[in-house]
């Protein structure tokens, strides 16, 4: 029997053990100092009323023998895929029912996805990244090659056409800088792709933090697009679902790779290695669809916004530089004079005790640079911006 | 962009949706005939109330800040794994809660598993077999072997040294045959993948309907396994969970190819494209190995077997031959004189009104035969039995 050597190429993830670990020593030291943790993306808000009201009424039908569900369809029921195409709606995006996958959420889909393309395919990942793009593709021995993402380009890279690629993944808001695309831009992607035959996995787990109708939600929006990509959607940010797991996946029907249809072959995927969502998370994502479940998460959103507002406000009084914060629950921020990211990330944690992730954990463009969130408690924020202004 | 063109080779799984295809087109044809069911292996009791008692409590605590949950771990939350841990120690076997790896469900699992071997290992697969162990190594183009499973085995094959196999799917109770491997015939197994240096691949779906203490529950009960097996546990059966999802796969410490523990492999897989199952589903799932959930998924278990008992007891009298139907929720029938499995198929649907499964759809050596589940409600189940005794 033979393993997978890949996997032996994959550096060890560091990043967040050595956080918890340093934030641990410090704590030890420190018993009776209060710790501020905006490093990790995890949401804080409980799930909202008409989210838990699903649940509790899709429990209730699981326990009697009439009302009682046992396997689902793969792809997700059609009572919750057409409340998302719905959705798109929405932002004027005809997405079809049938067009859109229900799966436990982004991160599995983003990796799974890969299955259907061979392993003969040179992959375009921006630096800095969602550390998963990298290593799923690493798995595969798959070439990838990177982009600049950096001060220059505002962390918005843009086509390459000397550069040959197949498989271009896009994240729009960014993971970690919180840099948006505009429409001219994602244009400009979408005709590179379709240039170079090559397929864009847009990644749009954070389109709910977008408050700028200009600005793409979907990459659907972009005339072409659906000859040339694939998105993922996530409710883990949208609604507080990081504990709760559910996301989408479309693969429109125009897409295809000569006489094959991509949709044919996730459809296969799913049938063959998934059996779709928990029941009752499916009652639970689509009352986040409802009227009332979009004003409850609409305020969970606009509270986390508040928090990077109130963020972003204190840096710009501070002079420092960032980008983010706006359509994102992310802030980038540049290290302070010279500063690379783990020695910022020390002063911050032993000279104000806050805890933020290092940019150099993203890939080597994020040097110098540190990634703060918005998610936390009104408070816990406000603490940390009077600590900011002390430091000063 | 290339496909992985492995896809292209899979035969399109026609097996349940000519069933439906054939099904509706008899209830159109004969509306006010009352058929019954016995093919799709799906549960129809509900949850338990330890489950949906444990579903109400984990969705309150979802609800408010202070209890909210966000991301949990990967491999599930310790609280579940400690629970199967102990599970196994009910059935004298040793399993480490850190061995343990919570899931949404077998199928996932089985299919991702392959994902840390190398696409060059030759998979050793019994014929009759659930199809997914097949098409998932398709989509990898491994070299698949088969081994016979028939009459003259009572479709247990058992190893042979003149084949070399690197990955051996096992499956006890068997899906679809309902056949149980002895511990000594496991042993052999065992002893076979030593020999090899290769790896079971163990699916345990149907564990908790064995009623035999002498027959094995997991394959760790046998010497050696840990050092040669990764078992996969699924709670859909167990616990009604089809609709639920929830499962969980041990990896052992003691597993390993060289120097390389296959646990770290699968712990690097797990956290790189999966995310966990819902901390509310993993609520769920602790309150099935409390002393009252365990109580009451026997009730449910026992009433499926009893099905089970009613229905081998009419064959028996019919004097039609079987195997399965005592530690399965599977009855493997040999059709009537000479019928094809399609045949058979609606031969019982036309004289019968009942639909079963043709064993045909699961491999070469299902051909003549037939498989009938035992789950569904006792009254059908009766109302079966009447219908074949009237066949006669």
């Amino acid at each position: 029997m033979k393993i997978n050597e890949n996997y032996l190429k994959l550096e060890q993830s560091y990043l967040f053990s050595t956080i918890a670990k340093k934030v641990a020593e410090f704590t030890k030291q420190n018993p009776d100092v209060r710790v501020i943790r905006l490093g990790i993306g995890d949401v804080t808000r409980p799930l909202c009323p008409a989210v838990t009201k699903a649940l509790h009424e899709a429990t209730d039908e699981m326990g009697i023998k009439e009302t009682f569900k046992g396997y689902g369809p793969e792809q997700g029921y059609a009572f919750l895929r057409q409340t998302i195409s719905e959705y798109y709606k929405g932002h004027h995006t005809e997405v079809s029912e049938d067009e859109i996958f229900v799966s436990d959420g982004a991160k599995s889909d983003l990796g799974n996805i890969l299955d259907i393309f061979d392993a003969d395919n040179t992959v375009l990942i921006p630096d800095p990244v969602y550390p998963v793009y990298v290593d799923t593709n690493i798995m595969a021995n798959r070439t990838i090659c990177y982009m600049e993402a950096n001060k220059d380009n505002n962390f918005l890279p843009m086509p390459d056409y000397a550069v040959d690629a197949d498989i271009i993944y896009l994240c729009s808001p960014n993971n970690p800088t919180g840099a948006v695309y505009s429409k001219d831009q994602l244009k400009e992607w979408v005709d590179y792709a379709l240039a170079k035959n090559a397929i864009i996995l847009f990644d749009a787990a954070y389109e709910a933090f977008i408050g700028d109708e200009t600005l793409p939600r979907s990459i659907y929006q972009i005339e072409g697009a659906k000859k040339c990509a694939i998105e993922f959607c996530s409710l883990s940010k949208t609604a507080g679902f990081t504990g709760t797991r559910c996301g989408y996946t479309v693969v429109p029907f125009e897409l295809k790779c000569g006489d094959v249809a991509l949709h044919s072959l996730w459809l296969r995927r799913q049938t063959t290695k998934f059996n779709g969502v928990p029941y009752i998370i499916q009652k639970a994502a689509a009352a986040i669809f409802t009227p009332e479940g979009q004003q409850q998460i609409k305020e969970n959103i606009e509270y986390y916004k508040q928090n990077a507002a109130l963020l972003t406000e204190a840096l710009t009084e501070l002079g420092m530089s960032f980008i983010g914060g706006e359509h994102s629950p992310y802030i980038w921020l540049m290290c302070k004079s010279g500063m690379t990211s783990w020695e910022y990330f020390e002063y911050l944690l032993q000279e104000a005790h806050i805890v933020g992730t290092p940019g150099s954990g993203f890939g080597k463009n994020g040097e110098g640079y540190f990634r703060l969130t918005a998610f936390g408690e009104r408070e816990d924020v406000e603490e940390a911006i009077k600590r900011l202004k002390a430091l000063k």
